[in-house]
């Protein structure tokens, strides 16, 4: 089942996506819903990130060839994190599925995607363990990491390196039916594929990660959980596309626009 | 005028402060709102975070003498934040006046309060400048950043040391008429006052600080901004009380308990 969230009559509503179009529902993925009987043509979709999370949690460094590559880079030996510590990002930042990534005009040229898998909570949750851990989940999505890097050496927080407005595109949509072990995520620039790694080649995984927040943390319906990025990205410019695939759930896909 | 969020028949509801009562109110302070003519009296509420914030904001290091003191304990030399970097804390960790702050047990000894200002969004605002940025709030309210330092050193990120269940207690209420210039913060632990500063002794203030988030953010209703603390703490144990008083807004009080 795949869950969106559109604007359909002016009102952010959720829907579920079939073939070639999706069907209104009343009510949320998290409780009681029904479909409305009403159908939008798919292309006719204005997406929205497919939840607002209340808590909007996001792994830093969690593949190793990543970490490795950027060590390398800079000269110096990699450093693996130890233990699951997860990091935050900002809801004021999140747009949907083909919403573009609009770049304020004081950032440098160096600005950069990140593809990362996303995991939606489906129900509340504290001290999960391994084996029920992943009970909790509704399902997947995709999200784009967005960074200026320039910003995000000199400033103390990752504010607005990777929270301005439009710098975290979420979506398109929700599977609840989805083979972790299966998947891949490729990234394409104006449809030339850039990056292209096993998506649960994770230093902690999804697993990892929820037993050891839960512990101190209440997980509740609609937060979500970015489980980071591998590959080195180039920069962008002003009217390249972002291409998120990650097989199993769809593509996320946003054009940079400088302002 | 003061606004608080309350538990009344079960379920969270905004309220009007008055002398001994509270006032139970449909709708929100940040749209339409009728008040019910239902009254609770003071000692019979159950209080609620007065707000859930869409995005959590929190300043860091915001008070040269804390810098400055801390710097000292460790032998380095203070280094003060050169312009306002917005860092983030998680709703998942708010409760409200009153309500028990539930350390975990694995927690070292090393747990402190830190008593905040809380800036509320009003309206939502992007761009504000030096003359209108003021405008955008409703008001002001307390917060007790709990830490736990162990963690806050060993861990990658804040997640655990600051935002564990129950580490953010924020309330009573939030004061619409505020004098800020006039204010101090005033920490008491079992009703021995052991922290008084000046709160508006800020590094970066108020108005920097939503001049410079708004310029790559767009604030929104409910948001709120914390303004980080002075002073140096004390560990808590088991039992003790802490009493945040901010002049011209309340005191905000909770109480340790080890889990």
């Amino acid at each position: 089942m795949r869950w969106c969230r559109i604007r359909h009559n002016g009102k952010p509503t959720f829907a579920l996506v079939h073939d070639n179009e999706v069907e209104v529902v009343d009510g949320t993925p998290f409780g009681e819903h029904v479909p409305q009987g009403t159908h939008v043509p798919i292309s006719d979709v204005e997406w929205l990130p497919p939840v607002i999370p209340p808590t909007f949690y996001c792994v830093g460094l969690n593949y190793r060839p990543h970490i490795e590559m950027h060590a390398k880079m800079r000269g110096v030996e990699p450093v693996f994190p130890s233990q699951p510590d997860i990091g935050y990002r900002a809801v004021n930042a999140l747009v949907g599925h083909q919403h573009p990534i609009q770049v304020p005009p004081d950032a440098s040229e160096q600005i950069q995607y990140e593809g990362e898998l996303v995991c939606v909570v489906g129900r509340e949750a504290k001290g999960l363990t391994r084996d029920n851990a992943l009970d909790c989940l509704l399902g997947f999505t995709i999200g784009n990491d967005f960074s200026e890097r320039t910003w995000q050496s000199s400033d103390r927080t990752l504010w607005r390196a990777k929270n301005s407005d439009t710098f975290k595109p979420m979506g398109p949509w929700i599977e609840t039916d989805f083979d972790l072990d299966a998947a891949r995520t490729r990234v394409s620039v104006n449809g030339v594929e850039c990056i292209d790694f096993q998506t649960n080649n994770m230093l902690f995984g999804v697993v990892d990660y929820l037993v050891a927040m839960s512990k101190y943390m209440t997980l509740v319906p609609g937060d979500v959980l970015w489980m980071g990025t591998d590959g080195h990205a180039e920069n962008l410019v002003d009217g390249d596309v972002v291409d998120i695939e990650i097989t199993g759930i769809g593509t996320l896909s946003n054009r940079v626009e400088r302002l």
